[in-house]
């Protein structure tokens, strides 16, 4: 499989608490939104490489709401949400937690933009209660995980 | 009815996107968060004192969803939103759009403090995507409709 893997941009806001994440696909937003909404997709990019992913529900609809759990052989880590709105093939506005942190919670749009011959561009905003809230994220090893699960993606959409 | 009337602290934070509203009532903290949750109380203080309140739905828990429209005699005014955290007397995380800007989106934080007597304090924290959609709020005329709010908010509670 010859899959391009593209560059993934994060970019902390030094006025506001939030990260940008900006990322390319060689693939229709069509699908790359579709790999957004069904779980039995989503289970197979979201994450970091070395971790598993069991899906308690994933309900991605306006209203709807989601919860998973990572694994690796140190341990489980859970994380929860609510999707704000999700219009199809544009846009998915959802919250965040990770179990560890139960008082953090972040609020995330996703973009998804046609750029015309079967490509698009996702932009992920993240905004944050505080600074010190969205540096703890960036400081999390975020960055690694996301780039990894795009990596997955790509896979996914080339297969 | 003697109600008394306090003061309603609406913060806006120079340094983030945010605004921080904070209240005391003179009345437990579990009713003032049941008055958050049952729709048939919400119903009859949430917005201004012009505005009738009608719930299309109301579904305060974890991962549920709410809508309704406010109406006066110039049109109706719809809001949605999902409920990423309900914990007990405590917390409710909610998300918030206003249909007549799609676009926008906040996420709010309420924490119910116990002050003891009795009493307790309502803090409500809204985090904006950037400081010109906060400050579109701010310049809405949402301090009236809050300050009126929470007196009939009072009124219920000592009712």
């Amino acid at each position: 499989m010859n899959t391009t893997t593209r560059e993934t941009a994060i970019t902390a806001d030094p006025a506001a608490p939030t990260i940008l994440i900006a990322r390319e696909f060689d693939a229709p937003r069509e699908n790359v939104f579709r790999a957004h909404v069904d779980p039995e997709l989503v289970r197979r990019w979201l994450g970091p490489r070395r971790l598993t992913m069991d899906i308690d529900h994933w309900t991605c609809e306006t209203g709807g709401s989601y919860q998973y759990t990572h694994r690796d052989e140190n341990g489980d880590y859970g994380f929860y949400g609510s999707f704000h709105e999700v219009r199809p093939h544009e846009r998915i506005v959802q919250t965040f937690t990770f179990d560890g942190f139960p008082d953090g919670v972040s609020l995330e749009t996703l973009t998804f933009v046609d750029l015309g011959d079967g490509r698009c561009r996702l932009e992920g905003l993240s905004v944050f209660d505080s600074f010190e809230a969205r540096d703890g994220m960036l400081s999390s090893g975020m960055d690694t995980g996301v780039i990894q699960a795009y990596e997955q993606l790509d896979e996914l959409l080339a297969g």
